[in-house]
């Protein structure tokens, strides 16, 4: 599926809800579900990890959405087949 | 762009790096820039937002490499039209 169908998607199902809890309620739900990513990952527990990844790009779009970002392109813009720092492809950034 | 294809892109170009990182590192990363996301949100800087806004999900996509997880796949099996709690479209839940 396309980034731009998966936030169209987040879109008509969470839209109303996201709207009504603001930038900084969504915000935090993200943060949420990026701490149980976490966990999902210690506990190396693959199903809750795959839930967990699902939770944070839905939250990630469901921001995305009130916040008036196209997910996709904000993307693409900055990586698209070559490392923004080093402009390379695989990137040889020296850190 | 497909979400399998970003995912498939941010492999190639830094995968080598990621796997070096390991798991934990990649995903302090990835908390970073979540925290730099609310920072432009704060500062309502829409060319930075977007910036960030690519930034985590490129992260997610460096650490569903290196823990072997399909991003597209895990988000799909969770979100696929239907609210996966109430299973309505949009979704109906009572908070």
């Amino acid at each position: 599926m396309q980034i731009n169908e998966f936030q169209e998607m987040m879109r008509h199902l969470y839209f109303h809800r996201d709207s009504e809890r603001g930038v900084k309620g969504t915000y935090d739900w993200l943060v949420e579900e990026v701490e149980e990513l976490r966990e999902a990952l210690e506990e190396e527990n693959k199903e809750a990890t795959e839930r967990e990844f699902a939770d944070v790009i839905a939250w990630l779009a469901s921001l995305a959405n009130i916040t008036g970002i196209n997910l996709e392109k904000a993307a693409l813009e900055k990586y698209n087949y070559k490392c923004p720092k080093c402009h390379q492809s695989p990137c040889q950034c020296k850190f």
